[in-house]
């Protein structure tokens, strides 16, 4: 099986114009296939203020109303994902940029839950294999920004770590997978404030320890910070479904975390 | 040879809900294959007074700054694109959205003028035909926001008419291309405040003998209204160069205007 290598690149590196740049760089050179989920960074809060339209979060997920989703689509489907495609371009890295709705690429319904309405939130029902798997075999890299269709002709915006987590889980099925979710930390940290406390490697009973409270009997754990824990489910997820590795860290050390020598490795052990 | 459609909508229809739907219904049911191509209406206009930045325009042409050029991504390429989009998947018509940047679809270059700075506006020196055509032959539907790149990473402000003419010109070699102008107007008039005076069909020399100004020795000229020139003499530079047909007439008579019922047809008599 050929190797498909499915990057997330979030947190405050899509905002910083030379670390991205650089990012590219390393994307641009990987040789193997590629596809490439991005969030829009703090674009689309400021491009809201500008406007006088006011966010809201809850558990770091963006409660989208109709103003706020034509916000993201501006910013994450125009914007951000055309400036990364012409970047790549000039890398002469060929690619194309999408969304969900594209191509039928990536299916959603309207997030229902019994307490909060998060708007016009999408989670993931399925995924357009065949079409991605033509698009790669064309030597195109992808690139995705964050929104999916619900088929009725309502957008939806959907977390980028979920969409990252589904393309690499359904394309596990022709390509030996590897998911980096790189943003601006190192990797898992033991010690949140201390960026050399790197777990290295990361299998599911050691995360069990690690994310339990420390007064209960397992002991040492509530080490992990809260806002690692949905991305290591994830993590842990897409290994449960076909994915061969998923490797957590900074984007500016790409090549490093591709190799295994920087961030942490997640293994299913 | 088989058919394709490639469309231009402009004008105010993007901005009327009710109209822009009926359009893409219409849109969706053409049977051959077909391409979109939509400007921005009056969205990015109202986005830019939001945010507080005046817009130019020169010959019915935007001047493109840096803080233009990010409205019109976000607006062309993401908002409108993507609803584009998101509809016609609603009408079972798969289809993908991309600007010229995508696959290197569309290469151009940043205009040179010895007077006028046009900003980053872009002139077309290339098409990735290849491309084009293994999308087509995947029965996906194409719509393409305006925007297109230099391969040195800065995007471009292209005229949509232009785009869907140099994507006409180009697919020539492989389809029997019929290119769409669709607006608010019934097609090309004689007199630009009565649309009962459609001409219904327009030769080159009927054209040279109506744009002249009626003081000359050619006479009954200066008819055809100025901002219909340029639209008339891409139309002729696309027959020029292979395209079978061009017709330009009112978005909400898509199908009559197909069936050569209404608007006026471009022939190269």
């Amino acid at each position: 099986m050929r190797s498909l290598y499915v990057i997330k690149i979030g947190g405050t590196i899509i905002d910083d114009e030379a670390k991205l740049s650089s990012f590219l760089k390393s994307f641009a050179s990987i040789e193997d296939k590629k596809i490439l989920v991005h969030g829009g960074g703090k674009l689309a809060t400021k491009l809201a203020q500008k406007m006088g339209i006011e966010q809201k979060l809850i558990d770091g997920r963006r409660i989208t109303d109709a103003e706020t989703l034509k916000i993201v689509t501006m910013v994450y489907a125009g914007y951000v994902n055309k400036n990364i495609v012409a970047q790549l371009q000039s890398f002469d890295c060929n690619t194309i940029g999408l969304t969900g709705v594209d191509g039928d690429i990536i299916l959603a319904h309207k997030r229902k839950h019994s307490v909060i309405d998060y708007g016009f939130v999408g989670d993931v029902d399925a995924v357009n294999i065949p079409l991605l798997k033509n698009l790669l075999d064309q030597n195109l890299s992808l690139v995705f920004a964050p929104i999916t269709h619900d088929q009725q002709g309502q957008l939806l915006n959907t977390n980028a770590d979920t969409i990252a987590q589904e393309i690499a889980k359904a394309m596990s099925r022709h390509y030996e997978v590897n998911l980096i979710y790189s943003f601006e930390k190192s990797g898992v940290l033991l010690d949140v404030n201390d960026e050399t406390s790197v777990i290295q490697e990361l299998n599911w009973n050691e995360y069990q320890k690690l994310k339990t409270p420390p007064r209960t009997p397992l002991g040492d754990g509530g080490k992990i910070f809260a806002g690692m824990i949905p991305k290591l489910d994830n993590a842990f997820a897409a290994l449960n479904s076909g994915v061969k590795k998923v490797i957590i860290g900074k984007a500016e050390e790409l090549e490093k975390l591709m190799k295994g020598t920087a961030g942490t490795t997640i293994n299913n052990d």
